[in-house]
């Protein structure tokens, strides 16, 4: 398939929504709601939210189909012939905030954007963000990117997994969100077939890589301090989403229903001034041990 | 005094913060814990914080004096005759967020900025962020605002109300963060001793406008919905530091001490995912009768 097709991208990012809210599902005993919004000019966009689960505390599963009657001025500038097109934009972005500080949150999302046959590209990729972390959940979600990369080509994991950490960086703390993952943007290439097979082998892998840590963390015994900790540094999570994070600043800029745009923030962060945790305890480990860029997977096997 | 004089604004900020910690100490029967902290280049700053109060969930009272060898970038656009000068700005700021949700949040700073004899500006505030607002409270603010700037004309409180109606926005939310009070930025004049006895009634105001509405309110009894409701309303105070508010992102940005810039951010917050209030509750009417610019003074008198 030399050729863009949005049909197929639609349909895939849809069937992944529905896969990973039925999975998420049955591993919660809650139900998603969701909601099915038609734009006037034919975008359309499906919201699904889960709340106050058994294990989950807010998972957010979203789908969008954006049209544009014109190229916003910051894409076109690098490509000023594209200057006035119209464009199609698909968007599937996933959060897991959980109730029990020993399973980490998650995020993912996949992005096709498309001006013309000569004019497309996707974005994307995955990253964990664990409170208390054990090294073989670590090593399992590193694992299972490299997994999602290694059909296509020998360093990709190495490269999409330095680009993560870059992106997930909080400058004014000098800490990564958590322990990375994959990231790309403006990805595209002569083949769309072969660059789709990618985006969807990413896809294939978000769950894979999470569902087994929640599995065996989600029924740890946690007390309050634990819980602490967690609501502490979901305000770091806060703080990326809201002072850094690209995607949702556009969304908030550019008028896109708010809800949406933020069902990532937490449902609960809290701020205690100059904090730091006890030397040598478990929360000063995660500091020292993982929040720091690192070659999971060398290290770690 | 036609010349600015800085150790006079030094000294003026920093017994405003040692007044205002002591009355909130008073208040509430708990120690801000301050720390001194000195800049190799003669830099200085005193963070005062207040935690986990019987009536303050967090205070922060925050005074810093900053020197810089070079003007930034921003600062000297509009006059590039500046470019590359020496600066010195000094900033007083502050922070309530009270744990009785009938207590209003409140907000105020002062900022000076000197390069040289003609060129130096004040700005700064006040501004009310209510949970459950009284009429009483919110009149009493606003007279207070209008108080501090009577001597100085007659419809600049009408001026500075609606400057800070615009600056406390949240454009992402279509909301005010609050009730308002008054705003103003780049003030300077002819006369300093003229401008800096506006900026010294404005200090002089923060207290005497919130004291009276906490120490009606502080002992009101309330239940689970008003607390909850008080965290999902900091949500949104969270969102406009973080997103929106300049004074934030310049601190993050430039790489000032981090836990003195967030400082304001709330002990609490939460997010429920497209949450709305009651038609017809307290808490719908906040949205209804109080987050839209009003005129409070002629409205409740």
């Amino acid at each position: 398939m030399l050729n863009p097709d949005i049909t197929l991208v639609r349909e895939y990012f849809l069937g992944l929504q529905s896969s990973v809210c039925n999975q998420l599902e049955r591993e919660d005993s809650t139900p998603f709601i969701s909601q099915d919004i038609n734009a006037d000019n034919g975008g359309y966009s499906r919201p699904s939210v889960l709340e106050n689960g058994q294990y989950l505390e807010k998972a957010a599963v979203h789908f969008s189909h954006s049209i544009g009657a014109e190229l916003p001025k910051a894409a076109s500038e690098r490509n000023p012939e594209l200057a006035g097109k119209s464009f199609e934009a698909l968007a599937i972005s996933m959060i897991v905030h959980p109730q029990n500080p020993y399973v980490p949150t998650f995020h993912a999302n996949l992005r096709f954007f498309l001006v013309d046959r000569a004019h497309w590209h996707f974005g994307g990729g995955f990253d964990l963000t664990p409170y208390y972390p054990f090294p073989e959940d670590v090593l399992h979600w590193h694992q299972t990117a490299a997994a999602a990369c290694a059909p296509f080509g020998d360093t990709l994991y190495d490269r999409l997994k330095a680009w993560c950490d870059e992106y997930f960086y909080l400058p004014h703390r000098k800490e990564p969100r958590g322990v990375g993952g994959i990231f790309f943007d403006d990805w595209t290439g002569e083949i769309f077939g072969d660059v789709f097979a990618f985006v969807q082998s990413v896809g294939n892998h978000i769950l894979p890589g999470y569902l087994p840590i929640l599995s065996r963390r989600k029924d740890l015994q946690f007390g309050e301090k634990e819980e602490s900790f967690m609501l502490y540094r979901r305000g770091r999570y806060a703080e990326f989403n809201l002072a850094i994070d690209r995607g949702t600043k556009y969304g908030m800029q550019s008028g896109r229903r708010i809800e949406s745009v933020l069902a990532s923030m937490p449902p609960r962060a809290t701020w205690k001034y100059d904090w730091s945790p006890e030397p040598k305890s478990a929360e000063s480990r995660l500091y020292e041990d993982y929040l720091r860029p690192r070659d999971w997977i060398r290290e770690l096997t």
